[in-house]
């Protein structure tokens, strides 16, 4: 093992690929982390892998996720590693040649044993974090949870420490191969993600407009 | 174990949760998969489940997804399971309480021993589907893979025969409880994913415009 930057490369965090850009480093990271709030969380669920997608939050070295799912397989198997995906899809990558397709995205994966809080006030913290990613405002603007919501919550904390990021966002890279020459139109074509106009529910009563960090979604990218 | 229109109920695609509508309906699950192309590909490696974003097609009861960890893992380990998660975010579910937030989402779970295509034929086949639903139009406007290619490509193929779907989409489901006459907004904030305008590679010389197929796709949802 090496470490670079403060996250431990192993040999499945070793990036192969050099089409992409792949980075051990904390700042690529937290970025790729920071502009979203759904993970794939992958645990073992009777010795066979389950991928749920789940809603998360940093608060330094620990991410904290939902999922009561993985809590229960947590207890079945404590010592079991998870792998916590977040991908951000940018593009479709359209080449000469379809060999050269593929996506312009940031991807990180995190692994490690997660950890089950129990802990009432590191509970409250957790799902203060998660919340203010998912949902900001929210937590301040919400009822908080009551003690018996928060024993009815799992919350999970995986630590960054073995983690590994890629990063794909150039051109198709055939425009310098004989592909070149067959007068094909190569590029790519971005996708974005936006928020957009709040919905009341509709058995709110008239009169209760949506409070201005709600508000202020619209036409904006999430994590952005 | 019981089964429903065509996909097999098992413990673990039994659904548990109220609030959320749960199907195993083969018509919900055409739906899902056919609103995108990305998927989370969950496999076994040295014993912990890893989470790999990937590129996927269906034709019929199989689904062909792109993999080279995968496909490493299954040589290594060929009847090992794995499990294929796609999941549209559609919007964030904004209640009175923190506790009952969440999102608005449409997933899709498949479980199977994968095949690692191996014969040149189907995987020509199954590259066409795969390549026909990521980057739709391209396969008759690029140049197709030569035998070489072709080699170097890992595509698995995944039998539909065990999968759920998960599909949430309603309000916040606290306006009938105590907390409506806290006086506060809820609702839902919708997330939309769109293609923006193609952006032709720098190095494409002038006078090329993108096809029909791909100049289409602006403004457009992802598989919709």
């Amino acid at each position: 093992m090496s470490s670079e930057d403060g996250l431990t490369v192993t040999e499945r965090t070793r990036l192969r690929r050099l089409r992409e850009y792949g980075s051990h480093r904390r700042a690529d990271l937290d970025a790729v982390l920071g502009a979203g709030f759904l993970c794939h969380l992958g645990v073992l669920v009777d010795g066979s892998p389950r991928v749920i997608p789940t809603g998360y939050g940093v608060d330094g070295d620990t991410l904290y996720l939902h999922g009561s799912v993985a809590a229960r397989s947590l207890r079945e198997a404590p010592q079991t590693e998870v792998c916590v995906t977040v991908t951000h899809l940018d593009g479709l990558v359209l080449a000469r040649s379809v060999f050269e397709h593929s996506f312009g995205y940031r991807s990180a994966m995190v692994y490690g044993i997660p950890r089950l809080v129990t802990d009432p006030e590191e509970k409250l913290h957790g799902l203060r974090v998660l919340t203010g990613n998912c949902a900001p405002g929210q937590w301040d603007y919400a009822r908080r949870p009551s003690r018996k919501e928060l024993a009815a919550t799992s919350l999970l904390a995986l630590e960054l420490t073995e983690a590994s990021v890629k990063i794909s966002d150039g051109p198709p890279d055939d425009g310098d191969s004989p592909d070149a020459a067959l007068g094909l139109w190569a590029g790519t074509v971005p996708i974005t993600t936006v928020y957009g106009r709040p919905l009341a529910d509709p058995v709110l009563p008239p009169g209760i407009e949506p409070p201005e960090h709600i508000a202020a979604l619209e036409g904006r990218t999430p994590g952005a």
